[in-house]
């Protein structure tokens, strides 16, 4: 899909079909991620692929938020090292993932907050290491309407110039 | 261009031609931006879509790192309310914006890093809102090398199931 085609319409997908994933498409989507700019290079990035249904189930346990990640095929949980920059790098690179992911016509959402310290013994993951986010990744179950986001209008957000003149 | 190979080719440009963006871009890497997906779509981002040669000047005098940003015919500023989110979403958003540019021929480069407090008085922006970034944009005066980024490769990255494991 083209790039701004993939921004303007991808969506939060909490439901999947269980219909397996590719293995190219999932290629691109870890790609998406070992590829994105980081501050100083520094990509203080891993990206764990789960697949195995009995970890996804317990992903699903330990995420408040992400009861429905067993649903998904595949799940890909994103550690950063504890850097400075490491929210915003590892932000940037789960924006990549997701938008690799959409334009494939498979789809997402963004789970837990840096508040998954339990995964890290279920994956083996170094207590040094601090886990951002888990992404569930499948097509999803129904339709999502393309393009209907609730946002705020273009001249609450966007200036011309100086704080406050919209931009249109 | 496609999704993925915006995601590939995509390299820091500090290094303009003068030649302006068409209008229809520049909305599109503003509408980047806005429909960003947020924590609880708080949508907590002002984009300052700065144009004016004096005022480039001066936020290149500003930015530290960013003393290229007077020969691009176009800076957004990003700033953001604060909330404990406000990393994570306003890099999401400068990520699509970079990505929207890239699809379209034109290149950007993240400067700054919420360090950059005098730029608030120059653009009139409030003192409770943060600058996160300055996003220069412009046609590259270079070729850039598409795809050949520094990175660490897959194995080092990327994991099967569990951490250590490499994902091929």
């Amino acid at each position: 899909m083209e790039t701004f085609d993939t921004i303007r319409t991808v969506l939060a997908v909490r439901s999947f079909k269980d219909t397996p994933i590719p293995e190219p498409i999932i290629q691109h989507i870890v790609e998406a991620g070992r590829l994105t700019a980081s501050g100083g290079n520094s990509q203080p990035w891993h990206f764990i692929v789960v697949r195995d249904k009995e970890t996804l189930r317990q992903l699903g346990q330990l995420a408040r938020t992400g009861p429905y990640i067993p649903q998904a095929p595949l799940a890909i949980v994103v550690a950063m090292d504890r850097n400075p920059l490491a929210i915003s790098d590892g932000s940037r690179a789960i924006q990549n993932m997701i938008l690799a992911a959409w334009s494939q016509g498979v789809g997402s959402n963004w789970v837990g907050y840096n508040n998954l310290t339990e995964v890290n013994p279920l994956l083996g993951i170094p207590e040094e290491v601090s886990v951002l986010a888990i992404l569930p990744f499948g097509y999803p179950a129904e339709a999502v309407g393309k393009g209907q986001k609730k946002r705020k209008p273009l001249g609450e957000v966007a200036y011309k110039e100086r704080w406050g003149k919209p931009f249109e």
